[in-house]
């Protein structure tokens, strides 16, 4: 077993771009004037000279913590407070580039492990004081904006899980790993890498998440198809609440009453802290391949997925882009906006294989010689090596389009096959009516299901001069368009509190009524995210 | 789509047997002598003249009911009470035989459809009437026992979903249908079936067991290797409690917060009556293959399971029996509990492979190279022959069993492969220590997963003049091993009574406190299954 408990600060992202500063590059020229083919643009410089508001919180508030965690992780520093300020959705990041710091938390507090989770837990239940778990910071859906207004609540407190990144135990018999929720996905990986072994959870935002923003959220990674949602993966949890732990995961599964693992994934910090996430883990693929395949349409491509996984057929990545993102994705300067490089417009599916070189393929005989039967055209591997190769870096481009006005932004749902067009469809259609000329909508499919899929939509318009209120209208009009289909509000991003307004449309006011019991009994005091998830 | 549902009541199944009484054999009286050199036996017929309690419900109880699904579907008849008291673990089977029908139903109330269970329950709760939901009357864990001593409650409602039968909708697209509770597993497979379709859950209590108990129950059935547990099928419930409906399923998969579906499926009637579940359905096989394979131990073939497990390379269905129930399963006469009828004691697995031909054969292809470098021997189609025969019987053995005094009784439980050996050591020691000499513990693992396993112990010892009180002290004794083992109390029988005592141990006491918090929630009047479940 190995243990990691780096005692340093990770790298901070800061509040108004994703990621590595050092990665981002900003548009190169041309395509900078390519992009003002499309959309009127102009530079929009992000502030990042703002001060905090001071904190809230009393001294002998501190005083407590400081007993708790130690002094030299009760922080009340601005750059540390500023890098816990919301999360990286498009309007966290527009509010941040306007100066707007308006919800920094009042203090970062930086505990060892389960047990000063669960006292710090205690002490601020005492305290009144809110608690919101930050492990990379990476939310989409507004689940790091403790509301407080209305509430005796004193300030609150970021309870930065940075200092909780071991792998507690390994089970090679069982291929189970225990990790601490700290941990960002490739260091998980690494730990793991070290016995052989991977988790093989790989969302977008892979390089600064974390395990337990994995669990908290029900994330879901690009190689859903092969390795499974990161729910799907836990078999045990560890839970601080202010009324004490919870241990789940007595066995693979049980029938001993309802699965309660299943009532804190997905919880978002409101019923509790997860302080350990014990996963399935798999040996490390001696092989990786991915390649490119052609539809027609995107239907085409979409009965694909469908055929393949009521096969029980899947691939370890699979991803159809529509015509819209195809033809981006393909085209050179001169064609953005346009024909793909063929010529065709067609859509584009990205195909890959991991494991053994036996499994890699067996799997891949089976799944060519039923995409060729369904009407596919094998690319060969150049566009699956280019989709590899870019991954994770799409939250970047985001980041240089809007340093130039152009407003970017994404979300996803996910529905049942039959459901499919329609929720398309009616998404897509909601978003060009609410931005207007000019927008741009891209969506493809990256998570198959034998009875459904997700939808993930990426959307690009003009920022104008306030892309924040460009935004919001537009997004409130795609989740009602979500709900009139009947779709999940979210396949893999969380409710927070951007969603929280369509949560009721789909669990139901008893389905609420059963979430806010279950606040009450583990968070009586009500310091847990307030305002998070619960309508 | 196609609707059936049947108004006639469906052949009942006696209090003191499983079944039908057509095929109630007997031991011939070869086999019956052969029992007879193991164990001591003697006649213990059952008896079947016992008089009912008379009905605790007032008179104008009984005429809001009537209001609600009609006259003739509120029954006071004796036969009707006497089909719906408790279920069928040994231990009812006893008190049955031995005239105990104390906790038969005050009336039984047969409700049409979601709205009838709706107003029931409303109305239950108004006039302080327990309601115990009833599929099959197939429950082996105490769940069909209300707990009405020391509260207010009148008397208690059997809330017969007989008359709830139909195939609501199929979606052919996304492969779903959505069944009503009250559809055994035949019947469910029947309708289906007209669409070449199945679902493919098939537990010993097929014949007589219902959806709605087999999502109550979180039941898992002989062929999850290749098609799931039933919890896995699910995609989608509605759910009838006294504060309002319930509907659940927006997509396969979301993350819309927590998957309140899996704080439903396991609830066991505590929680609510599931009046629609919507399940993911397959083409019917074409083809359908069952082998035999022989380890020379229990840990090389549970090894070869772990193996096929962790490689993603399970067929449809794959069990293996331990040294003991190997040596009873291919016993002839002359060997019944000696060595197997090759000389050699071994352990042997069954493994079954379904679907069309060409995923028959691949499956089985790569599965036979698996298991032969494994060292497993393969026995041909013989034994999976003969089990495939006989796999729902084991219920009618029973009986004759308890006929000459023989006590017979299943229990289960499930864990992570490492701690496989330790829980199958403490279980088996736990149960001959508490049954003493002549005591037969048999066992088999038929569900298996990447990270563990299930163990089925089968109990076979002298029943004694009273078994009843032979038996409890050994199913306490296994149910602490589990516990102290940090095993599931149990892999697919529910909690119900008879388990109550350990869950805490499983989901410590602030798990309980949370679906405390989710009964007060629903179930304000504590009027749903009063004494299953929650400690």
């Amino acid at each position: 077993m190995t243990i990691d408990r780096p005692s340093v600060l990770q790298p901070e992202m800061p509040p108004t771009r994703w990621g590595d500063p050092a990665r981002a590059a900003g548009l190169p020229e041309g395509v900078r004037d390519l992009v003002g083919l499309v959309f009127p643009i102009r530079d929009t410089p992000a502030r990042d000279d703002v001060t905090l508001p001071v904190p809230r919180l009393a001294a002998d508030d501190l005083v407590g913590l400081r007993a708790i965690v130690g002094d030299e992780h009760v922080v009340l520093d601005d750059a540390l407070r500023r890098g816990r300020t919301r999360g990286k959705s498009t309007p966290d990041l527009l509010r941040q580039r306007s100066g707007d710091l308006a919800d920094a938390p009042d203090v970062v507090v930086r505990p060892a492990g389960h047990d000063e989770v669960a006292a710090v837990l205690a002490y601020a239940a005492e305290r009144r004081i809110a608690v919101v778990p930050f492990g990379g910071g990476t939310a989409v859906t507004g689940g790091l904006v403790a509301e407080t207004e209305g509430t005796d609540l004193a300030g609150v407190l970021s309870l930065d899980l940075g200092r909780m990144r071991g792998l507690l135990a390994l089970d090679p018999v069982s291929s189970t790993a225990t990790l601490e929720p700290g941990l960002r996905g490739p260091e998980a990986e690494a730990l793991l890498a070290e016995h052989g072994l991977m988790l093989g959870h790989f969302p977008q935002s892979f390089e600064y998440a974390t395990i337990g923003g994995f669990a908290a959220t029900r994330s879901s990674g690009q190689s859903s198809a092969g390795y499974g949602r990161f729910d799907a993966m836990v078999v045990g949890l560890r839970v601080a609440t202010p009324v004490g732990e919870v241990r789940l995961g007595s066995a693979p599964a049980n029938a001993s009453g309802p699965d309660l693992r299943e009532l804190f994934l997905g919880s978002e910090g409101a019923f509790g802290v997860i302080t350990e996430v014990t996963v399935r883990v798999r040996p490390l693929p001696e092989v990786k391949e991915y390649e490119g395949w052609r539809w027609a349409s995107f239907a085409d491509g979409a009965e694909a997925m469908r055929s393949l996984a009521q096969s029980d057929l899947l691939p370890t990545v699979i991803r159809l882009s529509d015509e819209n993102e195809t033809a981006i994705n393909l085209a050179d300067p001169e064609a953005i906006g346009g024909e793909g490089d063929d010529g065709a417009r067609g859509c584009q599916m990205i195909v890959g294989y991991e494991g053994t070189p036996a499994a890699v393929a067996a799997k891949r005989a089976a799944v060519t010689a039923a995409l060729t039967a369904l009407g596919g055209t094998a690319q060969g591997s150049g566009p699956g090596e280019a989709w590899a190769h870019g991954r994770f870096d799409a939250p970047y481009l985001r980041d240089s389009l809007l340093d130039v006005g152009v407003l970017v932004e994404t979300l996803e749902t996910a529905t049942f096959w039959s459901n499919r067009e329609n929720l398309y469809a009616r998404v897509r259609t909601a978003l060009e009516e609410s931005l207007g000329a000019g927008t741009m909508v891209l969506c493809h499919i990256s998570h198959v299901y034998p009875t459904g899929c997700s939808l993930y939509f990426t959307v690009a318009a003009p920022g104008g001069e306030d892309p924040l209120a460009t935004w919001l209208p537009a997004k409130a009009a795609a989740s009602e368009a979500i709900v009139a289909a009947g779709a999940a509000i979210t396949h893999h991003h969380a409710v927070g509190t951007d969603h929280k307004p369509y949560l009721t449309a789909e669990i139901g006011t008893t389905g609420v009524e059963v979430l806010r019991a279950v606040k009450r009994a583990v968070d009586p005091a009500g310091i847990l995210n307030p305002g998070v998830l619960i309508p």
